[in-house]
């Protein structure tokens, strides 16, 4: 049977990355308290392709993912990644997987237990050199108040549900529950899946004592991670889907720390 | 050239709907201030296919709407489904536009003006017999601060953006305008595009006021709507994107007032 | 503290729906081969409001949810809606788990296997009789070939993936798989995750074979599903996301078996 | 009245990007064929903000765009970002608008007409020397076959709903038109509303006679951009919604041709 994609390419134009995109599957993922946790991906893996041959092997990629039954960690990402060079004949691969990931959270006063849900993204790339890039996002879920609202206004304040998109780069293994954590104290008050009425009085205090822009919120984030010595690059954003508009408020800040030394 | 379509159908299965799905296509909708505006539409339109015809003409449909050089009203929806049945031979015809359709809105003390967006849909059917059912929605982003959270808390209360659905039944023409300003007398208070500081003060203190949960939004909603004759059945949901939860909270009331009669 | 929610009302409004929206949770789903699998659900709880109650307890469902440790199955389904109608002293509740489903597929010639995704979701009401429906749905992407396309043309046949949506009602526990397998020997072809080439020979040949439009899909679901007297009701709409335009080619059907008795 | 925005900040750290995300508003854009068009943007506009300013002010982004009665060209972004700076008083700015944008376009050999619509996108950004970087996007659906499929199948060849993601920088004004041209003219065949069934037979032939990866498609759409003057950079994207999986096939090319001078 004729090999179409093995075909010689004269167009004399390599392609910086080809594969799959969208392929749901079940993964697992490490989990600091339970070692690790069943959820769904989407993935997206793809390689590089010199310019003289013209096409990959698509097919190729779900074995590679289907011969590993997918455990996603930091820790593994790099053997996916040698492992789709090896059998694509690539020089680089590149891998995001995008997962919702789950933590038992008490209610702050009442204890009663319930998951929150968090969506995770890990990103690795393995140049031709061998060298692995790994970026570890969360997209956490924020209560926000607004301080200007708060001070101009006799009583109560506009607040409402923010998002916050944290990416890192790190020098030793981090955990996604830690960049969860962090983000969470940096918010106006965090996010419950469970509050009993004692609860909603303690957040919505603890959010009112809090008051915060989204420009305080990635300042407060950022400030923390500059001063992280594992910490290699950030970038944070806070989206604020405001109570008093059908449109965002939105910051951002990137940084990599290695371009000051 | 043969046609495959009007091959004769031996399985006996008449199909309730036919037709196509999800085409944006630029519309001009009625506007009770300026006569008319321009906006783009997603579209679907169906109709009825007996049990011996295989299939239904596909490109009629955008040719039909292309035709109108499509006006979006509650007028002009009878001639368009009138068209589809002539067209397509067909005993029944249903069309679903939906579209974001601007108010512009003054904030309250500044008098600051901008553009509130609201996503809009008119729903037309008919019959057989010619029976005309039109339906017209309306999705309106409100604020709702929480009366349990303003009660039971030392100071604030938490709110939320907010979302409401609102479809009617009724004997005369109704201005979408209308059904909008009804949602947004029910909020606890309602969303603008511009505020500046005086009026961020205002809607935090109006909110504040109000506090509503979605249950007492949905009853507010229907109370109203119960007492119009105009309208003669109503569908009406309140969905808040909580500030302190990653889900949301949700009420729905449908009522047909034919029925009672 | 004060209970708000319990607050009589005077509005005189009972609430068809009130509760939870969106809220992700991980699930375990009976499964016809292993048992079960693990898979992450979004999750829809609902209870009717009297018109003399201010409020529901929202915190009551999650807390429902929490302590079912939840596996979603219409096994189980009658008991979470049993006790959502105790814990909140409600006389109807509605419950909605949509989710990704896997099923592992081996390639129709290599045999080489994948798991294909699927969206599923079981939608499960108790009345104030305590009388239960439950409604089982299976979302399954297939690949589907235009009849029209094919007769017309020298050669070849636009083709494209479609969305086949089939809900149904039964006597006698269903598996999610069989409805599955009903809708993908409905298809042109059925789709897969892993295809080497002597696959890709065979799908492209047999859907070539099978040309069918979205009339044709929704007619032979149909047509198994009327002889089988384990359904009572059925509903199925096929969608193709056409490769010659930008918008979808549709068809639907929906039968209650009941009323013909 | 206080303002907090104002107020001075001591945690050091500027924020790259602050201001108002995902605001739907009406804008006019400037058209190839009939000077203009009205659609509905999606905006999101940013500006910094100095270490030592705790918040920006929000309301102004919508007032300058309310003020600008918004027409979308590349010739009056920089006006707006200029706008942007001035009035924030910020030593940078970057606006995104992104719309639907229609073509009319006649069917290949009926040459009945009908509305093609394109998602399009243009980015800008100036910067603390006035530098203004300006990027044209558009996403454009195309029909995609399968050159595999096609040698190694008796007949037919699996063919689907592609979608190319172009965006460039160039020295002097190019059409949003002549974008999508170039990307339409790379694809198997282009995709139309309205086909009749001549045309339905031209675009099958046509498609199965151009059979193309996704590979190709990027190649060619690069080669052509490559040898084009204007432009100076450009990314390049093509993704199939597989008609044989329930994954896509993807392939991407990003060039900065002022980087060889």
């Amino acid at each position: 049977m004729i090999d179409i994609q093995n075909q010689r390419d004269d167009r004399n134009i390599s392609i910086d990355n080809v594969g799959i995109k969208n392929l749901r599957y079940p993964v697992t993922v490490r989990d600091r308290r339970d070692g690790f946790q069943h959820t769904v991906a989407t993935i997206n893996m793809y390689v590089d392709l010199p310019h003289r041959i013209r096409g990959t092997h698509m097919s190729r990629f779900v074995e590679i993912l289907h011969s590993l039954s997918p455990e996603v960690s930091l820790r593994t990402f790099s053997k996916t990644l040698e492992k789709m060079k090896d059998h694509l004949n690539a020089a680089s691969a590149h891998v995001e997987m995008t997962f919702p990931y789950f933590i038992e959270k008490k209610a702050p006063v009442s204890r009663s237990p319930g998951l929150m849900d968090y969506t995770c993204r890990i990103i690795g790339s393995s140049d031709s050199n061998g060298k692995v890039d790994l970026i570890s996002e969360v997209i956490v879920p924020i209560s926000s108040v607004c301080p200007c609202s708060k001070e101009i206004s006799d009583a109560g304040a506009h607040n409402q549900r923010g998002e916050v998109r944290l990416k890192t780069r790190f020098k030793k293994f981090i955990w996604l529950e830690d960049m969860i954590e962090l983000v969470e104290a940096s918010s106006s008050c965090d996010v419950y899946s469970v509050l009993k009425r004692v609860d909603e009085k303690e957040v919505t205090e603890r959010g009112f004592t809090n008051a915060k822009f989204v420009e305080d919120v990635v300042r407060d984030i950022a400030k923390k991670l500059l001063s992280d010595n594992n910490i290699t690059w950030f970038s944070v954003s806070a989206e604020n889907f405001e109570s008093i508009h059908n449109h965002s408020a939105y910051a951002h800040i990137t940084r990599n720390k290695m371009e000051s030394l």
